[in-house]
């Protein structure tokens, strides 16, 4: 019996990449894509592309969380372009895989499927509480108190297989799976075509990732956007 | 210094009390409706109704469920009006509370409260596995985890007063805070003026519950609704 997992699909790479991941596993590929009101639209659209590329079957969920506030990401302020300093990122969206886990579970319950894909990485982005392993394992075992599946001894797993690597190494996995990067937007400032800033955070760790990898970066950049060689990883 | 707690407010009966144990127990009451696509949507008049009594900042969230499909109480599917048999009732919608839970924990991280009311009651509605304390405390777990505010060492605690109380001591106890119950709609299949049908489960678990506590029954019923004394409950 060939068995669904629901697959977080942001539209950046390391979702794309994670959709990858899942169908090599063996799973049909669900991907759901949230529209919180995300400033960077053109994510949605890349996703859609992503989903078409994949053959996958693609739903998306509006959630207007700017009825809340709270962060860059959605709010009307510029993101920082060059660094972020200590702590927290600014990015940060309150409780954010709480709630596209608690979706994506939905979707599982409906669609039957047995396992989550979530490209979160608490590796380059280590400032966010809900991209460390001990909430994924916590929302793994909430998930399997929360469903009717449970009740019915279906567990359902969260499965987040890029949680350790470093860029260079999702870059390497995505490349062995043979991703199409070029279809993927991570930048917090692309323009309306989908070309990348080059200098915020999700760039220059993208940009590093390539290169560290050894692999060709077909990113798309802006017109006076930093050549690669020059961007600078924190960390 | 006044603390404030995030109270999902459904309309109904029970979460006004909810409410009303929130603002006993000292917190300054943050309202949170979640526009789900529900069919019943004089719930959401009802909500504001409620939040305006308490003087409460209300927040109607827009999530449209409905792109999942999956329950009679988003899809266009009757609701049963005489008892549901054995089992997990119809009206379940997948993984509801690990939702609603979810949104209120992203509006108590903006609003920077300390606690989360939801009405989840576990004696008439056993069979929601997301209604039972042990997916309570799994999600009070997963919120330390998830959110900068246990980052920053300022826990948050999940309240779920009601949860082990029968129909009549939550009415007892909303009489006692002097809760107007004529401001809430209970009723799966409420027509435009938010009359009862006096015939689904709610609406048999909420008359029983004024039966039961000896206190005069609110409730707007619609023509050719049964008397509440011919009401049954099962179980």
């Amino acid at each position: 019996m060939s068995t669904s997992a629901v697959v977080l699909l942001s539209g950046g790479l390391d979702s794309m990449v994670c959709a990858g991941l899942a169908r090599e596993a063996g799973y049909e590929v669900i991907a759901l894509t949230v529209d919180y009101g995300q400033r960077h639209r053109i994510e949605l659209e890349a996703a859609a592309a992503i989903a078409a590329r994949l053959a996958a079957r693609h739903v998306v969920l509006k959630l207007d969380l700017r009825a809340f506030g709270g962060s860059a990401l959605t709010d009307d302020i510029a993101v920082p372009k060059d660094g972020g300093g200590e702590g927290i990122p600014v990015t940060y969206v309150p409780a954010r895989n709480t709630v596209l886990l608690a979706l994506a579970l939905a979707h599982a319950e409906v669609t039957g499927s047995d396992a989550i894909f979530a490209g979160v990485n608490a590796v380059d982005y280590s400032g966010y509480p809900d991209c460390r392993p001990e909430f994924l394992d916590a929302f793994e075992r909430l998930a399997n108190l929360a469903t009717r599946r449970a009740v019915e001894g279906a567990p359902i797993s969260i499965e987040a297989p890029i949680v350790s690597m470093r860029k260079a190494q999702i870059v390497r996995t995505g490349f062995e799976l043979g991703v199409d990067f070029s279809l993927t937007v991570s930048c917090y400032n692309a323009d309306a075509e989908g070309r990348a800033c080059g200098r915020c955070d999700a760039c220059r760790f993208r940009s590093q990732g390539f290169v560290e990898a050894g692999i060709e970066d077909p990113t798309r950049y802006q017109p006076g956007a930093p050549r690669r060689s020059e961007g600078t990883v924190r960390g």
